[in-house]
């Protein structure tokens, strides 16, 4: 989102906690500053790091998608800013006395619900709709350099993990290989297991429930010793965090399967890199070590599927193109890959394995393939 | 789906198989069926209940949708049905012999792959896109009278399960109860979970994850000895099958808790009565014992949440019309409910009530509407 025109741009960061603050002395320290600010006889401000394209980047060094240094200040005397500025301290006031202190947690629908009033004396309402109240969590968790899961502020869960891998998580001891045909299912907010075991040798994301089924029951995890994840489509935060925690707390590497198509390389790309929407939080979220095991276009060729390839329509080859063209995907073999797909003008799903056989993926074509290190990068 | 013109319904009920018989005797039957006719020097054909509105209707007596007994047939020599018989056929052998015989599960993209080909001496495809195999599955769990998980055939796998009760599945025990922030994800099938211990008093189905995630974290299945189970959502088929094996095999109670509006009150009755698309399997997939918990139009009123409703548009009003003119909508509790969002034209979320606090729906309002066995029918 771009920042409001009424907002003023600055490139000065003044934030003013210290960053290895713990969270809760982070949103107090915000409410005293707007408070003396109050007393001193001044109009209260909060800075807030501009989010969009415009202030989002590659950073070569870390390879992940990052945020830049433009600020953009909220002053509570300027009629243009006021309501934003109340709504933000709303909503900042909540998280701190009725999230974080009581040690609950709640959806961004909850936070709205229980915020939306109509102000005394007056026909306002603290907010008319959801997203008024949406964009100040996302504003907060910018401002104070943290995961909106930290704020107690949980995202819609989704995923299932299993494998060699014991948890303990709310006083339960959990073990992801013992899980039977289903999986542990991925709560929104992962911040608080604790990775008692990781024999793992790797770890596999699947973009799809149905891969992740039919290696689940070839025991693939355990003759592999890694661990399977899906999220089944695009990736929700808690499976992001997750595998970004078994990454850095366990040095496991990470690949990812997904299909052949820009859907697929686009779960790739947010899992790795970063979003865009999210690039505040990719030190937090993304992955750079991930690595893109499959399908690939010469996986196609290769193990003879492409009377099992799909036409690309018009919509793929523009994604494909504007993929092309990310400063993240300029590695020689991403740019020979989508190049592929543009010339071939085909897709191909990762069911596409199964015209060999439903084991061929669990027998064949990932042990090959991780025997060979035949990634992209 | 309404059955195409070129075939030619009946209404006498040929299926030879006994209806005892297991799976595979079934499709054996089947392909034995079309031999031995073949053999005679007659085309071969295959009965199939209609499926779509024209077949479907309400069975008072078991309180659930049901197919008619309208037949098309489905002809090897007629020039308009050998592409679907053929088709039919491939479908039925890979069923038994790549996925019954081998004790193999895959989905039906994976099946699509499997079958997609180009028959010999033509330019004919056995398939040309998933479209043309999806509905011969379809066709085969009706006329086995079974379900296609029985088949062998997934579908997409969704929910999350916790609370008091022990599953055996694939060689593990799994505690429902020591699953901590998270759940045991549901799998696409649940035909081969066995359930070892279920001390809970009754489940909870709950239409929205982050209901889910609220009453996990105050550990309400605890203090109430219940299941809690979500699907995030409309129902998933394995989702569903477990509410109707808990409500079956353990004569617990089933509430559903779902949003006041259109798509909340399908989902309820898709759980409870079956789906139209679904008429066939009603008897294995629903639970007409199931009763609605909220939240309801009344509620609102009750708790002093008026100003937490959203308008209803007019999409709205026109699905509350559709649903109240169902025959098994027709219970004076019902129409009531109905009437009163169509009079007042408003709808009303589960997360209204975090207007009263976060754990006001665990500490007060499911506790206080299951002590009054507040429920609609």
């Amino acid at each position: 989102m771009a920042a409001k025109k009424t907002e003023t741009e600055s490139k000065k960061k003044t934030i003013k906690h210290a960053p290895g603050a713990d969270l809760e002395s982070r949103l107090a320290d915000l409410g005293q500053d707007v408070w003396h600010t109050i007393e001193g006889g001044d109009s209260p401000l909060i800075e807030i790091p501009v989010r969009g394209l415009s202030n989002v980047s590659w950073d070569k060094k870390t390879n992940t998608l990052k945020l830049g240094e433009k600020l953009l200040k909220r002053n509570f005397l300027n009629t243009a800013h006021s309501r934003k500025f109340m709504q933000t301290m709303l909503v900042a006031a909540y998280c701190y006395k009725h999230l974080l202190k009581p040690n609950l947690h709640g959806s961004q629908r909850d936070l709205y619900y229980a915020l939306k009033r109509t102000l005394a004396n007056s026909d306002e309402n603290t907010f008319d709709d959801q997203r008024e109240s949406d964009p100040c969590i996302v504003d907060l968790e910018v401002t104070l350099e943290t995961l909106r899961e930290r704020l107690h502020v949980s995202a819609a869960p989704k995923g299932r993990v299993v494998g060699p891998a014991t948890i303990e998580d709310r006083g339960d001891t959990i073990r992801w290989d013992k899980m039977g045909s289903g999986g542990w299912a991925i709560p929104s907010n992962v911040e608080d297991i604790r990775f008692k075991d990781v024999s793992a040798d790797y770890l596999l994301a699947v973009e799809k429930d149905a891969a992740f089924e039919r290696l689940n029951e070839d025991k693939f995890w355990e003759k592999q010793n890694c661990i399977l994840l899906t999220a089944g489509g695009q990736f929700s935060r808690g499976a992001r965090r997750i595998i970004q925690r078994i990454s850095r707390e366990h040095k496991l590497p990470v690949y990812v399967l997904t299909d052949a198509d820009g859907y697929g390389w686009y779960i790739y790309s947010v899992i790795k890199f970063g979003s865009m929407a999210l690039a505040h939080a990719s030190t937090q979220i993304a992955t750079p070590e991930a690595q893109f095991i499959g399908v690939t276009l010469t996986d196609v060729e290769k193990h003879g599927l492409q009377k099992y390839t799909i036409k690309a329509e018009a919509e793929d080859l523009k994604r494909t193109k504007e993929i092309m063209q990310y400063p993240w995907f300029q590695r020689a073999e991403w740019q020979k890959e989508l190049k592929k797909a543009l010339e071939t003008q085909r897709k191909a799903e990762i069911e596409a394995l199964s015209s060999k056989g439903l084991q061929y993926i669990t027998k064949t074509y990932l042990p090959q393939k991780i025997a060979d290190k035949d990634f992209l990068p």
